[in-house]
């Protein structure tokens, strides 16, 4: 397996649309409306004041985050992240992969900490994957979430100090 | 006393800017940089997708709130605030006057939710006040605030359903 995680670049958007469309489209991980465009996206997922990684195996980005501070100003030295992997790349590891460079990446920033504002409570593979890497929930959200299958439903923030 | 609270309009602006930056600059209760200028004032409070209004005494704006989805998309039930007080009009009940006036038009703007991601846990006035106007606190993020006094400083998230 050879997979690089680093910057994204303009070249790799194409495959970082690819990843989003697919992945928001299910209405059951993330608040983004499933019928964002590619411009909603880039607002979301590749705004200024935000660093965002690919990961690219034989040629194609297979996986992407982002990190940015949580809040601005005086709160600024807690960072935000969010991951998707390609359905097709699923089962490599690559969301512990994502999230292990994620932290990685914060430390070595000056982070004091990452936390995870929104985490679908029935995202239950998620869960025990952030609490797996360190991850801790600090908090619920009651029915923060629309789920398209199964309604309202709580959501999760989980922090882990750097 | 008679306090009008409704929609900012561009000629409250000055009004709105002369609370914002004289409350920020003693870094004890809000994220926002002391330095922020008017332009990142005007980012953080008054941005598209912000309804932002002006209570009104005399011809004289002395206090401010925002309302605004706390996620978008398949979060976007949940509202978001942020209030500041003239601190030449501490002392009236303000605060929990634009608090009133956030839940009422939370509601009637179809919210389920208000939820508040940063509320600094030494600002023990502000707490007792927002638990008294029905929140709670439902989480906690350790050291999320860079307290200019204090140093760091936990922060909480508080909730209330609508």
């Amino acid at each position: 397996m050879a997979i690089e995680i680093r910057k994204a670049r303009p070249a790799d958007y194409d495959g970082i649309w690819e990843i989003f469309s697919t992945v928001i489209k299910s209405g059951d991980t993330y608040a983004f409306d499933p019928a964002t465009t590619r411009e909603g996206m880039m607002e979301y997922w590749l705004t200024p004041g935000m660093e965002t990684f690919a990961a690219v195996e034989d040629g194609k980005v297979i996986g992407t985050y982002y990190l940015k501070p949580n809040q601005v100003g005086l709160g600024n030295h807690t960072g935000n992240c969010g991951y998707m992997v390609h359905p097709g790349a699923r089962g490599k590891g690559l969301g512990a992969m994502l999230c292990g460079h994620s932290i990685a990446t914060a430390k070595a920033a000056g982070y004091l900490g990452i936390q995870f504002n929104f985490v679908v409570s029935t995202n239950a593979t998620a869960v025990k994957l952030w609490q797996k890497l360190g991850f801790t929930i600090i908090g619920t959200t009651p029915n923060g979430f629309r789920h398209q299958q199964l309604g309202l439903v709580d959501t999760y923030i989980m922090y882990q100090a750097l």
